[in-house]
């Protein structure tokens, strides 16, 4: 089954303690798409400017993802620029150019309306439910958020909620959208707003699968060579739903498998600037970190 | 097999954001010995003053907790007092009173010497060490410290260290006592102090177990009614050991489900003031979440 993605496309700018990048490739549904593409076909739906170097995409092409819903406008592309602290833990946005981005109104190819997977990378709630408009009854419905809409759109974020399977937050954003401290409380009040299922991520603490009957708690690769924390979020969420929808698994067991398959996309992307790690890696790295989680979690009753 | 410990005993006043509690049992060691006695004898040594109500400590005694080594110095007991934040995740000391405690010099009872597992509770390391040279060859020395001791008498810790077969620390104090941001470049540095295994505490992200060969993860219970955290950290100590202490496995596994022992016995404890959730728990209902623990971090390979 394949994965339609809409969220951004963009160059980042990005200095960590390792080093610094200029205009590399970056956006929500690059990173998402990256990470997805190990899995099954993805479709893309974004904009660009006509600055962008359609090239960067070829490796994406090359692994089945379906670029025919990108859209090039003129001006410029999405910018973001950012620096991270020395333990990557926080991070300073310097400078936002929305660009084409901030006419953004995504429209979706005939072809893609009838994916069964969709995730809707972290935009306006508004335009999430403008897109959920315009496709076929999907299977499963992922969707990311952030701060700047819980606040600044809860309304039109809480209608898109009613309609989604799974939301996928950071802790903070948990408690956020709650009005909750104790995760956990907040935890079960988002699942009376819609998604049946919630994912929080933690950054190096790892995640969290939640629903009204279930609990799993999957822990952070352990690296020591954690280079560019951007793009984990959605370069998890593409292992995740990648994984879905590549088996079609949608039990207990088949999404706690999935949570990991996104940890493990994830603990590679951070090694590299952009989604330059993603490039090489191959099937084989994926199952053998697949592994280790499995290893490192692992205790005999 | 029996378990030595040698800490503090003390009268906690404690705010949460649920209620506040006077003079209430306290301290590493009494937090340490309530946790351990559901796995094995343990013997204690400590010292309180004159206004220490001895019969608290009834339900101890009445489960094969050695008492002995408690000495009772003219003065009054160590008193702590505390205030805990919203999120339970960070607090505020109103008032440290040591007393008795300032003059604390372990003397390890005869009967006491050839006990098979030693935990050294937050003290003095110079302490710490001296209890080591009263003790004949332990099969097994844990050690806790603190930021204090790390900051202020770290050539005297690392001394002690070099003794010392597992460390327990939070992440703070591992990053600390390592001069390292990165949490694993930290662990893998104190490795090298003496300890051959590392515990890293990290409140409700769980507890990490990484040695030279291995690395292991294990998450926090999730639960909505934590009360009071205080005496986590020495709960999980006591269930970590005493279960070590009662089944004499070592291995990486044995040393693996000991983790979760000692994380099922905090989480039991947070759930009300003092000590008193350890006082009516019981043997099934450790089981009953060890298993809660197993579920909520499984996943098929």
């Amino acid at each position: 089954m394949s994965v339609l993605v809409v969220g951004s496309i963009a160059l980042d700018t990005v200095k960590t303690p390792f080093g610094e990048v200029q205009d590399a490739l970056g956006g929500s549904a690059v990173y998402f798409a990256a990470g997805a593409s190990f899995f099954a076909p993805v479709n893309v739906v974004g904009v660009v400017g006509e600055d962008f170097p359609l090239a960067s995409l070829d490796f994406l092409k090359a692994r089945k993802v379906d670029l025919r819903g990108l859209s090039a406008q003129p001006g410029k592309t999405f910018r973001w620029s950012g620096v991270y602290g020395a333990n990557l833990n926080e991070r300073e946005t310097l400078d936002t150019q929305l660009n084409v981005f901030a006419a953004f109104k995504p429209s979706i190819p005939d072809a893609y309306r009838r994916t069964d997977y969709v995730f809707l990378a972290n935009i306006d709630p508004e335009l999430q439910l403008d897109v959920l408009r315009q496709v076929e009854r999907p299977r499963l419905i992922v969707c990311d958020t952030m701060n700047f809409w819980i606040e600044g759109k809860r309304d039109a974020l809480l209608r898109t909620l009613k309609a989604v399977d799974v939301l996928i937050l950071n802790d903070a954003e948990t408690r956020q959208l709650a009005g909750e401290a104790d995760l956990l409380r907040a935890a079960r009040k988002v699942l009376t707003m819609g998604p049946r299922t919630l994912v929080v991520k933690k950054g190096e603490h790892g995640a969290l699968l939640i629903s009204q009957e279930t609990f799993f708690a999957a822990p952070a690769y352990p690296t020591e060579s954690v280079f560019d924390p951007t793009g984990a979020g959605d370069s998890f969420a593409g292992g995740f739903v990648g994984r879905l929808a590549q088996t079609g698994d949608l039990s207990e067991d088949g999404l706690r498998r999935a949570i990991v398959y996104g940890s493990v996309i994830a603990s590679f992307n951070v090694e590299r600037f952009s989604v330059d790690r993603l490039k090489d890696l191959s099937e084989a790295e994926i199952q053998e970190r697949f592994r280790a989680f499995k290893r490192m979690t692992h205790f005999e009753e």
